[in-house]
């Protein structure tokens, strides 16, 4: 599995996305799965994917262009009039390549099955954060619905309920991300370090702020640790229960 | 689904049960799933139940010799010589009754599937704690995994592991699970209230306090909204994020 959250607040918008992949218990590995393109002052985009990793660094590589040699590609991606076309110009890559996958070989659709998050603005637009189903339709987060998680997302979900709030700064939103793959991570091997942060500053249209956070970040470490703590002093905080 | 979780701690155990129980979204019911016995002084045991609803009230029914006339019944769940006897007979039950329902009829195994949780002391030995797989087979709970989660048990796991201690009180479990159940009902439609809850005292071998928490119950009220409130503070109190 993966974790993966995308969080739309009023300042813009925060990515984290954890980096284990697994083919089995005995097999894993460090990828990274989050993917952006920028055109400074014009565009910003951020991808988070879930899934399949054939499938997800297929979608990536055909979106970035990359059958082209390099000094070809003017990836269509960095060209859309408009966020909804840039998720539907997604969708439709990733359905073009699990049906090329599921076709004439191997036959198990689900194997195959990938999500996505993207997020991000295009000049005269606003900042806009979308979950892409394998089916290559999608959603879209707004106030009632402000934030996605793809993969894993049960165990820390909890958390950003209950915290989240709309006017809260990127920093905070990155205390609370990290405190959710934190939780994640103590209760499910598929989801592992490192992990890798992006902001996004509303209006901005500039790629923000990126960070990776590893076993040995001194940062991570306090959250980790001091969550443990600061939720045994809410629980004792709460009053006895009485027979 | 269903959220039950049984836990051990060394005072005893402590039982807690949801009460939905769903044939689709459209047609939800209430539904006890949990189920016990004593022989006051000589043994109690406590048994919650997820999964198929006719799976587990016929392995309950089987249990309790209901084929028989009530007069006519001495249910030899009561006179297993230990728990261990007793999660075999259980598990042989349930096994019984998942394969006697795929037989012949639908033909959909996993449809039929059941786990269950049981707890219980028999004079002379300790309390114990099983899970028991719809196989048939069971683990048993101890000192590294002195817990076990039925059905939804993803959204409220992280709260038991970071705050789980096995000096805690029975009334200090009970705090613990509202909050761990009330996460997951929050989170998820699938599991619902009103809550039922089981303690048992370490060696008094009868039943002990017994209680079922609705949405009108004041202490479930103060649990669910107060621990918003102690995790907003919480989160408040860890060191802020600096770029």
């Amino acid at each position: 599995m993966t974790y993966c959250v995308g969080l739309l607040v009023e300042r813009g918008l925060v990515f984290m996305s954890d980096t284990r992949t697994n083919a089995g218990l005995d097999n894993i590995s460090v990828v990274s799965k989050m993917k952006t393109w920028e055109v400074p002052g014009e565009r910003f985009l951020c991808l988070l994917s879930a899934g399949n990793l054939a499938t997800t660094q297929a979608t990536v590589s055909l979106l970035d262009e990359r059958k082209l040699a390099p000094a070809e590609r003017q990836p269509s991606i960095l060209t859309q009039p408009s966020m909804f076309q840039t998720a539907t110009l997604i969708g439709e890559t990733v359905k073009e390549v699990i049906s090329g996958s599921a076709q004439g070989g191997q036959s198990a659709d689900a194997v195959f099955s990938a999500s996505f998050i993207l997020g991000g603005q295009i000049k005269g637009g606003r900042p806009r954060l979308f979950m892409i189903y394998p089916e290559g339709n999608f959603i879209e987060a707004g106030r009632d619905n402000p934030f996605f998680q793809i993969g894993e997302h049960k165990y820390g979900r909890p958390i950003i309920i209950r915290t989240y709030d709309p006017e809260m700064s990127l920093e905070d939103c990155a205390k609370l991300l990290l405190v959710s793959f934190d939780s994640t991570i103590k209760s499910n091997l598929s989801v592992g370090l490192p992990i890798d942060m992006q902001f996004y500053e509303k209006d901005s249209c500039v790629k923000g702020y990126r960070r990776r956070f590893d076993q040995r970040d001194e940062y991570y470490r306090t959250i980790s640790d001091g969550w443990s703590d600061a939720l045994k002093s809410a629980f004792d905080a709460l009053p006895a229960f009485e027979r």
